[in-house]
């Protein structure tokens, strides 16, 4: 299998494996030449890696793994599924991202020593573990607001941990400035991150038989989760696998929503200061805003916001259920609950909600 | 399938559903008088119901799942192997029991109002998820000192707790003394709760090409992770469809630890109060003492135990390469380290750590 790592703007090649972004100032991406085929799927490995054939820059030997993916799929009313991404290593579906981009660097680059990261504190949980696992050092930034259980995780792993007084933006300027001393692989602009989450369609994609949902709700910020599962789902698309693509809807909360508001032509200025029980939808600028309406367009997705009182409704609702996750995660189910109001839903639609993270990491209740 | 509830004393029948314990104070047992077989199985289903068929008294309408079991089995290093039980819908491997117990409970009993239950945390956040899931209300007994996190967890799926100030016992009679109003499900008591954890032992088996380990290291406390690990490791073995069975090691702290003492045949009188960051390994005196330590001999186990210390350095090592879980499972770990620095694993014996719950449980860094 072959692929390409070019800039998502002026589509000029990445220069090296150090590039994280492109010097016209946008993020890379890669670029799959081959087709996504059933028989390349290793059945005996119940994690991501089962789809390892899908990703020709990580070598077998170089793979960090805790044991991520092939997470529960479970259905809970007629026509409606939860999918607990918050069931993974570290309690997120990050995890995805991180076991990909860590051992895909670990593949690429010969004398790996130490890593710089930005993060709301999930993506810094996960790839503290990551870093951990493979025997690298790993400075973590996060913003000061981040929850204690994230920051205690993160340090339980032995990252480095900088708080850093500011918006998220401003986090992740101070992991870049690192650069020099720590190599930068943030996981909002680093293309194996997001690409790790092909692998969450290729999933529940096997799992329902190929038949897939015709509705997906997800909770979006930086947009990895997003960009990450569309691109799986047009690989597989592409390949004749599945159908149909299920109309995808990036689930945003009010003060934070960049993507609903682009994609519906509304202006958006993002509040001075957000205060959001949605603690990791912060990024009200995300590198990757042009790349998530692009797809969205093409496929025909759609987007919908959420005020704090639906959040936590909605946290509430899914935990009095037996699904307890943070209130991030309670976002994209909290837009299902808006459309099903709005009779925004047909009655035979089969939907999914694709849960993110879990409710341990907040103090929330 | 058939199967029956006796007591694990005097042998006589249970009367009826509502009972928790004979009459002689004992608690009952789960008998099965049909063998395991591999094609019984339901393979297209990735939670503990793909055993079913092995739950003659569960019926298929009345299982209530959130998507519990098939956890990852990680190879960490040469013959070492760490199963991920903390990778369960709510943080431990008691998702097992509950789902079962729960599913049990629904299918005998036509007129299911409320339950009551004592745990130290772990156990009262799984009922009460699958309380919520099943829509019965439960009220959790729980020692004062239960962690935050395990608090806020129960309180989310909406279960009434009450903190008790007294020991583990003490918890455990509040519990009971409800159960004219509330029936009383306790955890330590339940046959169905323990013959759910059967599970595990067919997963690993299964996950392992039905070549089992040569020695397996697990947390102990009331004893029903041991006792269903090692009714399902039987009831494998007599059904020819695993050859031998691992050693097992009951792994425990100084503080509490009945079970290694009575196997040694060591006097034991718990400290007065228990002080330990092993905060779901409290009970000092658990009913299922006697059913452990005959199966123990029986099936040629051994017993461990690692002080405060050792827990903190187990805890920090695993969390150092990427597995967080809460001090009580890293208890299993330090005891194998012990064992391992005291040379009493032999090079090429195949190890298996059951990691039982997640580090976001506690606050302990």
């Amino acid at each position: 299998m072959s692929f390409k790592v070019v800039c998502t703007k002026c589509n000029n090649p990445r220069k090296n494996e150090m590039e994280w972004k492109c010097n016209c100032g946008a993020p890379f991406k890669v670029v799959l030449y081959d087709k996504f085929k059933k028989d390349k799927i290793i059945k005996s490995i119940y994690s991501i890696w089962r789809y390892r054939n899908f990703y020709p820059y990580v070598k077998k030997e170089k793979i960090v793994s805790l044991g991520e993916g092939w997470t529960p799929l479970v259905k809970v009313k007629n026509n409606l599924w939860l999918k607990l991404e918050y069931l993974m290593p570290t309690g997120s579906f990050k995890d995805r991202g991180s076991s990909v981009l860590i051992s895909g660097l670990l593949s690429e680059l010969s004398n790996v020593k130490s890593f710089s990261e930005d993060s709301s504190g999930n993506a810094g949980a996960s790839m503290a573990a990551y870093c951990a696992k493979a025997g690298v050092k790993i400075r973590v930034f996060v913003p000061e607001k981040t929850s204690g259980p994230k920051i205690l995780q993160i340090a339980s792993y032995g990252a480095q941990i900088f708080k850093v007084n500011g918006s998220r933006e401003e986090v992740s300027a101070k992991a870049q400035e690192m650069s020099k001393e720590y190599t930068y692989i943030g996981h909002a602009w680093h293309p194996y991150f997001r690409d790790g989450i092909r692998t969450l369609a290729y999933e529940v994609a096997e799992q329902t038989n190929w038949k897939l949902f015709e509705r997906v709700y997800l909770p979006v910020s930086s947009g990895t989760l997003l960009l990450g599962f569309m691109e799986g789902l047009r690989h597989m698309c592409i390949s004749n696998v599945i159908n149909s693509i299920p109309k995808v809807v990036a689930s945003q909360t009010t003060q934070v929503s960049p993507v609903y508001r682009k994609l519906k032509n509304l202006h958006y200025s993002p509040p001075s200061e957000v205060k959001t029980v949605a603690d990791a939808l912060v990024n009200s600028n995300p590198p990757l805003l042009e790349e998530m309406t692009k797809i969205m367009k093409e496929m025909d997705g759609d987007a919908e916001v959420v005020n704090e009182e639906e959040i936590i409704k909605a946290s509430i609702l899914l935990a009095r259920n037996g699904f307890y996750v943070e209130p991030s995660a309670a976002v994209a189910f909290a837009a299902y609950l808006k459309h099903l109001n709005e009779n925004l839903i047909k009655k035979d639609e089969k939907t999914l909600i694709i849960l993110t993270g879990i409710g341990l990491k907040t103090h929330f209740t």
